[in-house]
Protein backbone atom coordinates (compact mmCIF):
# COMPACT_ATOMS: atom_id res chain seq x y z
CA UNK A 1 0.00 0.00 0.00
CA UNK A 2 1.24 3.20 -0.70
CA UNK A 3 0.80 6.71 1.20
CA UNK A 4 -1.85 9.27 0.30
CA UNK A 5 -1.15 13.09 -0.36
CA UNK A 6 -2.56 15.39 1.42
CA UNK A 7 -3.52 18.52 -0.41
CA UNK A 8 -4.51 22.26 0.85
CA UNK A 9 -6.26 23.54 -1.41
CA UNK A 10 -7.07 27.11 -2.05
CA UNK A 11 -10.77 27.96 -2.30
CA UNK A 12 -10.68 31.51 -3.27
CA UNK A 13 -12.46 34.26 -2.03
CA UNK A 14 -15.81 33.03 -1.78
CA UNK A 15 -17.31 32.51 -5.13
CA UNK A 16 -17.71 28.61 -6.09
CA UNK A 17 -16.92 29.27 -9.49
CA UNK A 18 -14.18 31.90 -8.51
CA UNK A 19 -11.65 28.29 -7.14
CA UNK A 20 -9.65 27.13 -9.88
CA UNK A 21 -10.19 24.04 -12.18
CA UNK A 22 -7.26 21.85 -9.85
CA UNK A 23 -9.10 22.95 -6.99
CA UNK A 24 -12.67 22.04 -8.42
CA UNK A 25 -11.39 18.33 -9.70
CA UNK A 26 -9.76 17.66 -6.48
CA UNK A 27 -12.43 18.71 -4.24
CA UNK A 28 -14.82 16.70 -5.90
CA UNK A 29 -12.62 13.57 -6.35
CA UNK A 30 -11.52 13.41 -3.00
CA UNK A 31 -13.02 11.30 -0.13
CA UNK A 32 -11.74 13.02 2.72
CA UNK A 33 -12.24 16.62 3.06
CA UNK A 34 -10.79 18.47 6.20
CA UNK A 35 -11.30 21.99 7.02
CA UNK A 36 -10.88 24.28 9.88
CA UNK A 37 -14.45 26.25 11.11
CA UNK A 38 -15.61 27.82 14.74
CA UNK A 39 -17.40 25.60 16.94
CA UNK A 40 -20.89 25.70 16.45
CA UNK A 41 -21.02 26.76 13.07
CA UNK A 42 -20.73 25.37 9.53
CA UNK A 43 -17.67 26.57 8.68
CA UNK A 44 -16.89 29.34 5.66
CA UNK A 45 -14.50 27.29 3.42
CA UNK A 46 -17.17 24.05 4.00
CA UNK A 47 -19.95 26.08 2.26
CA UNK A 48 -18.03 27.43 -0.31
CA UNK A 49 -17.67 23.71 -1.54
CA UNK A 50 -21.69 22.46 -0.25
CA UNK A 51 -23.23 20.67 -3.48
CA UNK A 52 -19.84 19.30 -4.93
CA UNK A 53 -18.33 16.47 -2.81
CA UNK A 54 -18.70 13.10 -3.51
CA UNK A 55 -21.66 11.11 -1.72
CA UNK A 56 -19.29 9.04 0.01
CA UNK A 57 -17.32 11.96 1.55
CA UNK A 58 -15.62 11.56 4.63
CA UNK A 59 -15.64 15.11 6.37
CA UNK A 60 -13.44 16.27 9.09
CA UNK A 61 -14.16 19.24 10.68
CA UNK A 62 -11.44 21.19 12.77
CA UNK A 63 -13.11 23.43 15.12
CA UNK A 64 -10.76 25.96 16.71
CA UNK A 65 -9.96 25.95 20.64
CA UNK A 66 -12.21 28.18 22.35
CA UNK A 67 -9.40 30.77 22.85
CA UNK A 68 -11.46 34.26 23.12
CA UNK A 69 -10.64 34.89 27.43
CA UNK A 70 -6.47 34.87 25.80
CA UNK A 71 -4.60 37.45 24.39
CA UNK A 72 -3.16 36.63 21.29
CA UNK A 73 0.46 36.62 23.22
CA UNK A 74 -0.16 35.02 26.28
CA UNK A 75 1.85 31.85 26.46
CA UNK A 76 -1.19 29.21 26.99
CA UNK A 77 -3.05 30.87 23.61
CA UNK A 78 0.11 29.81 21.89
CA UNK A 79 0.13 25.90 23.49
CA UNK A 80 -3.62 25.58 23.33
CA UNK A 81 -3.14 26.18 19.41
CA UNK A 82 0.07 24.35 19.00
CA UNK A 83 -1.49 21.35 20.73
CA UNK A 84 -4.71 21.61 18.15
CA UNK A 85 -2.35 21.89 15.31
CA UNK A 86 -0.09 19.10 16.03
CA UNK A 87 -3.80 16.81 16.80
CA UNK A 88 -5.16 17.38 13.72
CA UNK A 89 -1.37 17.26 12.15
CA UNK A 90 -1.36 14.14 13.26
CA UNK A 91 -4.62 12.53 12.48
CA UNK A 92 -3.99 13.70 8.81
CA UNK A 93 -1.00 12.12 8.82
CA UNK A 94 -2.38 8.81 9.90
CA UNK A 95 -4.53 9.00 6.83
CA UNK A 96 -2.40 9.55 4.53
CA UNK A 97 -0.20 7.00 5.79
CA UNK A 98 -3.01 4.50 5.42
CA UNK A 99 -2.99 5.04 1.59
CA UNK A 100 -6.19 8.02 1.76
CA UNK A 101 -6.10 11.07 -0.31
CA UNK A 102 -7.07 14.09 1.84
CA UNK A 103 -8.30 17.56 0.92
CA UNK A 104 -7.96 20.28 3.50
CA UNK A 105 -10.25 23.58 2.60
CA UNK A 106 -8.30 27.03 2.28
CA UNK A 107 -9.73 30.17 2.22
CA UNK A 108 -7.78 32.00 -0.33
CA UNK A 109 -4.55 31.11 -1.10
CA UNK A 110 -3.35 28.22 1.43
CA UNK A 111 0.28 29.96 1.94
CA UNK A 112 -1.14 33.80 2.35
CA UNK A 113 -1.86 34.22 6.02
CA UNK A 114 -3.51 31.00 5.93
CA UNK A 115 -3.92 28.61 8.79
CA UNK A 116 -3.46 25.97 6.94
CA UNK A 117 0.27 26.58 6.83
CA UNK A 118 0.19 25.64 11.14
CA UNK A 119 -0.43 22.08 9.87
CA UNK A 120 1.52 22.09 6.66
CA UNK A 121 5.03 23.56 9.01
CA UNK A 122 3.97 20.16 11.13
CA UNK A 123 2.38 17.65 7.68
CA UNK A 124 5.83 18.05 5.04
CA UNK A 125 8.71 16.72 7.34
CA UNK A 126 6.86 13.25 7.30
CA UNK A 127 3.75 12.85 4.67
CA UNK A 128 3.11 13.80 0.96
CA UNK A 129 2.15 17.24 0.72
CA UNK A 130 0.96 19.27 -2.24
CA UNK A 131 -0.86 23.12 -2.52
CA UNK A 132 -2.90 24.31 -4.78
CA UNK A 133 -2.98 28.14 -4.87
CA UNK A 134 -5.83 30.54 -4.95
CA UNK A 135 -7.30 33.97 -5.59
CA UNK A 136 -6.97 35.79 -2.78
CA UNK A 137 -9.15 37.62 -0.75
CA UNK A 138 -7.70 41.29 -1.39
CA UNK A 139 -8.03 40.29 -5.23
CA UNK A 140 -11.76 39.87 -4.69
CA UNK A 141 -11.92 42.68 -2.65
CA UNK A 142 -10.14 45.05 -5.46
CA UNK A 143 -12.33 43.45 -8.40
CA UNK A 144 -15.32 44.30 -6.51
CA UNK A 145 -14.53 47.83 -6.03
CA UNK A 146 -14.22 47.92 -9.99
CA UNK A 147 -10.98 49.81 -9.77
CA UNK A 148 -7.32 48.51 -10.37
CA UNK A 149 -4.83 47.83 -7.46
CA UNK A 150 -1.52 49.00 -8.69
CA UNK A 151 0.03 50.51 -11.91
CA UNK A 152 3.34 50.84 -12.81
CA UNK A 153 6.18 51.25 -9.86
CA UNK A 154 3.15 51.27 -7.16
CA UNK A 155 4.93 49.88 -4.04
CA UNK A 156 1.45 47.93 -2.29
CA UNK A 157 2.04 47.26 1.10
CA UNK A 158 -0.37 44.41 2.83
CA UNK A 159 -0.36 45.22 6.60
CA UNK A 160 -2.90 43.35 9.47
CA UNK A 161 -4.74 45.70 11.46
CA UNK A 162 -3.28 43.97 14.70
CA UNK A 163 -0.54 46.10 14.19
CA UNK A 164 0.22 48.68 17.11
CA UNK A 165 -1.54 52.16 15.72
CA UNK A 166 1.75 53.74 14.94
CA UNK A 167 2.84 51.17 13.22
CA UNK A 168 -0.61 51.15 11.00
CA UNK A 169 -0.34 55.04 10.63
CA UNK A 170 3.64 55.09 9.48
CA UNK A 171 3.06 51.98 7.38
CA UNK A 172 -0.15 53.50 4.94
CA UNK A 173 2.06 56.87 4.99
CA UNK A 174 4.25 55.33 3.21
CA UNK A 175 3.06 52.97 0.43
CA UNK A 176 1.28 53.93 -2.29
CA UNK A 177 -1.14 51.47 -2.71
CA UNK A 178 -2.57 49.66 0.69
CA UNK A 179 -4.68 46.28 1.93
CA UNK A 180 -5.68 45.94 5.27
CA UNK A 181 -6.58 42.32 6.63
CA UNK A 182 -7.99 40.81 10.23
CA UNK A 183 -9.41 43.90 10.74
CA UNK A 184 -12.76 42.54 13.02
CA UNK A 185 -12.49 45.19 16.26
CA UNK A 186 -9.52 46.90 15.15
CA UNK A 187 -11.52 49.10 12.65
CA UNK A 188 -11.78 52.31 15.09
CA UNK A 189 -7.70 51.94 15.57
CA UNK A 190 -7.19 51.25 11.59
CA UNK A 191 -9.66 54.51 10.70
CA UNK A 192 -7.54 56.49 13.43
CA UNK A 193 -4.28 55.35 11.62
CA UNK A 194 -5.50 56.20 8.18
CA UNK A 195 -6.92 59.63 8.65
CA UNK A 196 -3.60 60.52 10.80
CA UNK A 197 -2.32 59.53 7.66
CA UNK A 198 -4.43 61.79 5.45
CA UNK A 199 -5.99 59.34 3.16
CA UNK A 200 -9.50 58.53 4.84
CA UNK A 201 -10.95 59.95 1.27
CA UNK A 202 -9.21 57.64 -0.75
CA UNK A 203 -9.80 54.59 1.55
CA UNK A 204 -12.53 52.14 1.14
CA UNK A 205 -13.63 48.69 3.42
CA UNK A 206 -14.97 45.68 1.10
CA UNK A 207 -17.02 43.29 3.37
CA UNK A 208 -17.37 39.75 2.28
CA UNK A 209 -15.78 39.85 -1.14
CA UNK A 210 -16.96 37.37 -4.00
CA UNK A 211 -19.84 36.51 -1.30
CA UNK A 212 -23.21 36.59 -0.57
CA UNK A 213 -23.33 40.44 1.05
CA UNK A 214 -20.39 41.96 -0.64
CA UNK A 215 -20.33 44.98 0.02
CA UNK A 216 -17.93 48.49 -0.46
CA UNK A 217 -18.08 51.67 1.50
CA UNK A 218 -15.43 54.30 2.00
CA UNK A 219 -13.76 53.61 5.28
CA UNK A 220 -15.33 57.08 6.43
CA UNK A 221 -18.89 55.40 6.56
CA UNK A 222 -17.93 52.20 7.75
CA UNK A 223 -19.53 50.85 11.06
CA UNK A 224 -17.59 50.78 14.74
CA UNK A 225 -16.70 46.80 13.88
CA UNK A 226 -15.95 45.41 10.58
CA UNK A 227 -17.01 41.49 9.67
CA UNK A 228 -14.28 38.79 10.07
CA UNK A 229 -14.29 38.69 6.13
CA UNK A 230 -13.39 42.69 5.49
CA UNK A 231 -10.67 44.18 3.87
CA UNK A 232 -9.72 48.06 3.38
CA UNK A 233 -7.99 49.28 0.48
CA UNK A 234 -6.48 51.93 -0.93
CA UNK A 235 -5.87 51.92 -4.48
CA UNK A 236 -2.23 53.05 -6.44
CA UNK A 237 -2.21 55.85 -8.76
CA UNK A 238 1.06 55.33 -10.33
CA UNK A 239 2.25 56.10 -13.70
CA UNK A 240 -0.21 54.83 -16.82
CA UNK A 241 0.00 55.99 -20.54
CA UNK B 1 -29.90 43.83 -30.74
CA UNK B 2 -28.28 44.43 -27.01
CA UNK B 3 -24.77 44.88 -26.56
CA UNK B 4 -22.08 42.49 -25.41
CA UNK B 5 -19.68 42.35 -22.61
CA UNK B 6 -15.98 42.38 -22.49
CA UNK B 7 -14.57 40.06 -20.02
CA UNK B 8 -11.36 41.08 -18.72
CA UNK B 9 -10.23 37.27 -17.63
CA UNK B 10 -7.32 36.57 -15.19
CA UNK B 11 -5.81 32.91 -16.13
CA UNK B 12 -3.81 32.34 -12.95
CA UNK B 13 -0.24 32.12 -13.14
CA UNK B 14 0.65 29.80 -15.93
CA UNK B 15 -0.60 26.12 -15.64
CA UNK B 16 -3.59 25.92 -17.50
CA UNK B 17 -5.67 24.24 -14.20
CA UNK B 18 -4.75 27.16 -12.44
CA UNK B 19 -7.40 29.37 -14.06
CA UNK B 20 -10.71 29.69 -12.19
CA UNK B 21 -14.12 27.47 -13.36
CA UNK B 22 -15.42 30.78 -14.26
CA UNK B 23 -12.28 31.82 -16.62
CA UNK B 24 -12.66 27.93 -18.26
CA UNK B 25 -16.22 28.48 -18.55
CA UNK B 26 -15.91 32.05 -20.80
CA UNK B 27 -12.63 31.30 -22.63
CA UNK B 28 -14.31 28.10 -23.71
CA UNK B 29 -17.95 29.59 -25.00
CA UNK B 30 -16.70 32.72 -26.39
CA UNK B 31 -16.09 33.74 -29.44
CA UNK B 32 -14.05 36.75 -29.53
CA UNK B 33 -10.72 36.62 -27.70
CA UNK B 34 -8.37 39.08 -27.69
CA UNK B 35 -4.24 39.37 -26.19
CA UNK B 36 -1.82 41.24 -26.03
CA UNK B 37 1.63 39.60 -26.70
CA UNK B 38 4.95 40.72 -28.46
CA UNK B 39 5.15 41.26 -32.00
CA UNK B 40 6.45 37.93 -33.63
CA UNK B 41 5.42 35.39 -30.16
CA UNK B 42 2.67 33.44 -29.74
CA UNK B 43 1.70 35.66 -26.56
CA UNK B 44 1.81 33.96 -23.21
CA UNK B 45 -2.07 34.21 -22.27
CA UNK B 46 -2.89 33.14 -25.68
CA UNK B 47 -0.41 30.09 -24.77
CA UNK B 48 -2.00 28.78 -21.82
CA UNK B 49 -5.38 28.49 -23.17
CA UNK B 50 -3.93 27.10 -26.08
CA UNK B 51 -6.44 23.56 -26.83
CA UNK B 52 -9.51 25.41 -24.72
CA UNK B 53 -10.91 28.14 -27.28
CA UNK B 54 -14.30 27.19 -29.61
CA UNK B 55 -13.84 26.14 -33.21
CA UNK B 56 -15.04 29.42 -34.72
CA UNK B 57 -12.84 31.43 -32.11
CA UNK B 58 -11.56 34.94 -33.90
CA UNK B 59 -8.71 35.50 -32.36
CA UNK B 60 -7.73 39.07 -31.54
CA UNK B 61 -4.11 39.79 -31.03
CA UNK B 62 -2.92 43.18 -29.64
CA UNK B 63 0.81 43.63 -30.73
CA UNK B 64 2.75 45.69 -28.08
CA UNK B 65 4.29 48.35 -30.53
CA UNK B 66 8.29 48.57 -30.38
CA UNK B 67 9.05 51.33 -27.92
CA UNK B 68 12.43 49.77 -27.35
CA UNK B 69 14.53 52.67 -28.57
CA UNK B 70 12.73 55.01 -25.97
CA UNK B 71 12.65 54.96 -22.19
CA UNK B 72 9.63 54.54 -20.75
CA UNK B 73 9.44 58.05 -19.20
CA UNK B 74 9.94 59.74 -22.21
CA UNK B 75 6.56 61.41 -23.65
CA UNK B 76 6.93 59.91 -27.12
CA UNK B 77 6.71 56.38 -25.49
CA UNK B 78 3.74 57.12 -23.32
CA UNK B 79 2.27 59.06 -26.49
CA UNK B 80 2.73 55.36 -28.26
CA UNK B 81 1.30 53.17 -25.66
CA UNK B 82 -1.66 55.58 -25.12
CA UNK B 83 -2.53 55.29 -28.54
CA UNK B 84 -2.35 51.81 -28.65
CA UNK B 85 -4.22 51.19 -25.91
CA UNK B 86 -7.12 54.00 -27.56
CA UNK B 87 -6.94 51.88 -30.89
CA UNK B 88 -7.42 48.26 -29.39
CA UNK B 89 -9.92 49.75 -26.84
CA UNK B 90 -12.27 50.89 -30.28
CA UNK B 91 -11.89 47.72 -31.64
CA UNK B 92 -13.51 45.54 -28.51
CA UNK B 93 -15.46 48.86 -27.87
CA UNK B 94 -17.36 48.16 -31.51
CA UNK B 95 -17.19 44.48 -31.26
CA UNK B 96 -19.44 44.87 -28.22
CA UNK B 97 -21.59 47.61 -29.44
CA UNK B 98 -22.29 44.61 -32.17
CA UNK B 99 -23.56 42.38 -29.87
CA UNK B 100 -20.39 40.68 -29.20
CA UNK B 101 -19.11 38.86 -25.97
CA UNK B 102 -15.10 39.11 -25.47
CA UNK B 103 -12.65 37.71 -23.54
CA UNK B 104 -9.62 39.26 -23.14
CA UNK B 105 -7.02 37.16 -21.55
CA UNK B 106 -4.90 38.28 -18.44
CA UNK B 107 -1.73 36.62 -16.85
CA UNK B 108 -2.22 36.18 -13.57
CA UNK B 109 -5.08 38.68 -11.83
CA UNK B 110 -6.11 41.83 -14.54
CA UNK B 111 -6.42 44.10 -11.50
CA UNK B 112 -2.87 43.57 -10.57
CA UNK B 113 -0.06 45.55 -12.86
CA UNK B 114 -1.95 43.81 -15.39
CA UNK B 115 -2.00 45.73 -19.08
CA UNK B 116 -5.69 45.09 -19.50
CA UNK B 117 -6.25 48.11 -16.59
CA UNK B 118 -5.03 50.31 -19.78
CA UNK B 119 -7.76 48.68 -21.95
CA UNK B 120 -10.10 48.90 -18.78
CA UNK B 121 -10.51 52.52 -17.80
CA UNK B 122 -10.86 53.46 -21.53
CA UNK B 123 -13.79 50.81 -21.91
CA UNK B 124 -15.48 51.27 -18.97
CA UNK B 125 -16.79 54.29 -19.62
CA UNK B 126 -18.99 53.04 -22.62
CA UNK B 127 -19.13 49.36 -23.02
CA UNK B 128 -20.31 46.45 -20.15
CA UNK B 129 -17.13 45.21 -18.51
CA UNK B 130 -16.34 42.46 -15.80
CA UNK B 131 -13.73 41.17 -14.34
CA UNK B 132 -12.65 38.08 -13.03
CA UNK B 133 -10.01 38.14 -10.58
CA UNK B 134 -7.10 35.35 -10.89
CA UNK B 135 -4.51 33.54 -9.31
CA UNK B 136 -1.58 35.78 -9.15
CA UNK B 137 1.84 35.39 -10.44
CA UNK B 138 3.27 35.62 -6.88
CA UNK B 139 1.27 33.06 -5.60
CA UNK B 140 2.33 30.91 -8.01
CA UNK B 141 5.87 31.85 -6.52
CA UNK B 142 5.55 31.17 -3.08
CA UNK B 143 3.52 28.21 -3.92
CA UNK B 144 6.24 27.05 -5.70
CA UNK B 145 8.84 27.29 -3.08
CA UNK B 146 7.07 25.51 -0.70
CA UNK B 147 6.96 27.74 2.28
CA UNK B 148 3.98 30.29 3.06
CA UNK B 149 5.11 34.25 2.29
CA UNK B 150 3.49 35.68 4.99
CA UNK B 151 2.19 34.59 9.19
CA UNK B 152 0.55 36.93 12.31
CA UNK B 153 1.51 40.05 11.68
CA UNK B 154 3.73 39.95 9.11
CA UNK B 155 3.87 43.31 6.77
CA UNK B 156 4.07 42.40 3.19
CA UNK B 157 5.89 44.34 0.21
CA UNK B 158 5.29 44.25 -3.40
CA UNK B 159 7.50 46.31 -5.14
CA UNK B 160 9.05 46.74 -8.76
CA UNK B 161 12.50 46.04 -9.23
CA UNK B 162 12.44 49.10 -11.79
CA UNK B 163 12.52 51.55 -8.66
CA UNK B 164 15.45 53.01 -7.68
CA UNK B 165 18.41 51.35 -5.94
CA UNK B 166 17.95 53.66 -2.87
CA UNK B 167 14.29 53.44 -2.66
CA UNK B 168 14.28 49.45 -3.08
CA UNK B 169 16.91 49.13 -0.50
CA UNK B 170 14.91 51.10 2.10
CA UNK B 171 11.89 49.08 1.06
CA UNK B 172 13.71 45.46 1.52
CA UNK B 173 14.67 46.94 4.83
CA UNK B 174 11.23 47.76 6.10
CA UNK B 175 9.29 45.17 5.52
CA UNK B 176 8.73 41.15 6.90
CA UNK B 177 8.41 39.63 3.60
CA UNK B 178 8.89 40.61 -0.12
CA UNK B 179 7.49 40.50 -3.25
CA UNK B 180 9.86 42.10 -6.31
CA UNK B 181 8.32 41.67 -9.71
CA UNK B 182 9.03 43.07 -13.28
CA UNK B 183 13.04 42.20 -12.53
CA UNK B 184 14.25 41.37 -15.84
CA UNK B 185 17.57 43.77 -16.62
CA UNK B 186 17.20 44.97 -13.16
CA UNK B 187 18.40 42.09 -11.37
CA UNK B 188 22.17 43.31 -10.60
CA UNK B 189 20.58 46.19 -8.97
CA UNK B 190 18.10 44.31 -7.24
CA UNK B 191 20.96 41.61 -6.02
CA UNK B 192 22.63 44.92 -4.59
CA UNK B 193 19.68 46.52 -2.78
CA UNK B 194 19.16 43.40 -1.28
CA UNK B 195 22.44 42.67 -0.48
CA UNK B 196 22.77 46.31 1.32
CA UNK B 197 19.28 45.71 3.27
CA UNK B 198 21.15 42.61 5.11
CA UNK B 199 18.54 40.00 3.56
CA UNK B 200 20.17 38.06 0.50
CA UNK B 201 20.78 34.87 1.97
CA UNK B 202 17.03 34.50 2.88
CA UNK B 203 15.84 35.94 -0.80
CA UNK B 204 15.33 33.49 -3.37
CA UNK B 205 14.40 34.11 -7.47
CA UNK B 206 11.38 32.49 -8.46
CA UNK B 207 11.47 31.89 -12.21
CA UNK B 208 8.29 30.34 -14.23
CA UNK B 209 6.24 29.57 -11.65
CA UNK B 210 3.71 27.28 -12.49
CA UNK B 211 4.90 27.22 -16.16
CA UNK B 212 7.58 25.02 -18.06
CA UNK B 213 10.94 25.55 -16.75
CA UNK B 214 9.99 26.36 -13.28
CA UNK B 215 12.90 27.07 -11.13
CA UNK B 216 13.91 28.42 -8.01
CA UNK B 217 17.35 29.83 -6.72
CA UNK B 218 18.69 31.28 -4.20
CA UNK B 219 19.37 35.56 -5.47
CA UNK B 220 23.32 35.19 -4.74
CA UNK B 221 23.19 32.48 -7.37
CA UNK B 222 21.26 34.16 -9.62
CA UNK B 223 22.20 35.34 -13.43
CA UNK B 224 22.56 38.45 -14.62
CA UNK B 225 19.52 38.87 -16.37
CA UNK B 226 16.53 37.29 -15.15
CA UNK B 227 13.54 36.28 -17.68
CA UNK B 228 10.58 38.33 -18.08
CA UNK B 229 8.52 35.89 -15.69
CA UNK B 230 10.61 35.91 -12.55
CA UNK B 231 9.60 37.14 -9.08
CA UNK B 232 11.94 37.58 -6.44
CA UNK B 233 10.66 36.94 -2.43
CA UNK B 234 11.92 37.26 1.46
CA UNK B 235 9.18 34.96 3.45
CA UNK B 236 7.81 36.53 6.07
CA UNK B 237 8.62 34.80 9.73
CA UNK B 238 5.97 36.08 11.33
CA UNK B 239 4.16 34.83 14.93
CA UNK B 240 3.00 31.06 14.64
CA UNK B 241 1.23 28.70 17.59
C1 LIG C 1 -6.51 34.35 8.12
S1 LIG C 1 -6.61 35.50 6.79
C2 LIG C 1 -6.70 34.39 5.41
C3 LIG C 1 -6.41 35.02 4.09
C4 LIG C 1 -6.59 34.08 2.92
N1 LIG C 1 -5.67 32.96 2.99
C5 LIG C 1 -6.47 34.79 1.58
O1 LIG C 1 -5.68 34.35 0.72
O2 LIG C 1 -7.17 35.79 1.37
C6 LIG C 1 -8.27 36.09 7.00
C7 LIG C 1 -8.49 37.51 6.50
O3 LIG C 1 -8.55 37.50 5.09
C8 LIG C 1 -9.42 38.53 4.64
N2 LIG C 1 -10.36 37.92 3.67
C9 LIG C 1 -10.20 36.71 3.09
N3 LIG C 1 -11.17 36.49 2.19
C10 LIG C 1 -11.98 37.58 2.19
C11 LIG C 1 -13.15 37.96 1.45
N4 LIG C 1 -13.69 37.15 0.54
N5 LIG C 1 -13.70 39.17 1.70
C12 LIG C 1 -13.17 39.98 2.61
N6 LIG C 1 -12.07 39.67 3.35
C13 LIG C 1 -11.46 38.49 3.13
C14 LIG C 1 -10.07 39.15 5.85
O4 LIG C 1 -9.37 40.35 6.15
C15 LIG C 1 -9.80 38.12 6.93
O5 LIG C 1 -9.69 38.72 8.19
C1 LIG D 1 2.90 43.27 -15.88
S1 LIG D 1 3.10 42.29 -14.41
C2 LIG D 1 1.61 41.34 -14.45
C3 LIG D 1 1.27 40.67 -13.14
C4 LIG D 1 0.03 39.79 -13.21
N1 LIG D 1 -1.16 40.59 -13.51
C5 LIG D 1 -0.17 38.98 -11.91
O1 LIG D 1 -1.26 39.04 -11.34
O2 LIG D 1 0.78 38.29 -11.52
C6 LIG D 1 4.33 41.15 -15.00
C7 LIG D 1 5.24 40.61 -13.91
O3 LIG D 1 4.55 39.65 -13.16
C8 LIG D 1 5.44 38.66 -12.68
N2 LIG D 1 4.88 37.33 -13.01
C9 LIG D 1 3.60 37.11 -13.39
N3 LIG D 1 3.37 35.79 -13.53
C10 LIG D 1 4.52 35.15 -13.23
C11 LIG D 1 4.91 33.77 -13.17
N4 LIG D 1 4.05 32.79 -13.47
N5 LIG D 1 6.17 33.47 -12.80
C12 LIG D 1 7.04 34.45 -12.50
N6 LIG D 1 6.73 35.77 -12.56
C13 LIG D 1 5.48 36.12 -12.90
C14 LIG D 1 6.81 38.94 -13.28
O4 LIG D 1 7.58 39.61 -12.31
C15 LIG D 1 6.47 39.88 -14.42
O5 LIG D 1 7.53 40.76 -14.68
Amino acid sequence: MSAGTIHGVGLGPGAPDLMSVRADRLVRATRHIAFFRKRGRPGHARRIVEGLLRADAVEHAMDYPLTTELPPDHPDYRARLAAFYACHADHLAALAAAGEEVVVLCEGDPFFYGSFMHLYTRLAPRAAVRVVPGITGMSGAWTATGTPITWGDDVLTVAMATLPEPELTRRIRDTDALVVMKIGRHLPKLRRAIAAAGRERAAYLVEYAAMAGERIVPIAEAAARAPYFSIALIHGQGRRP
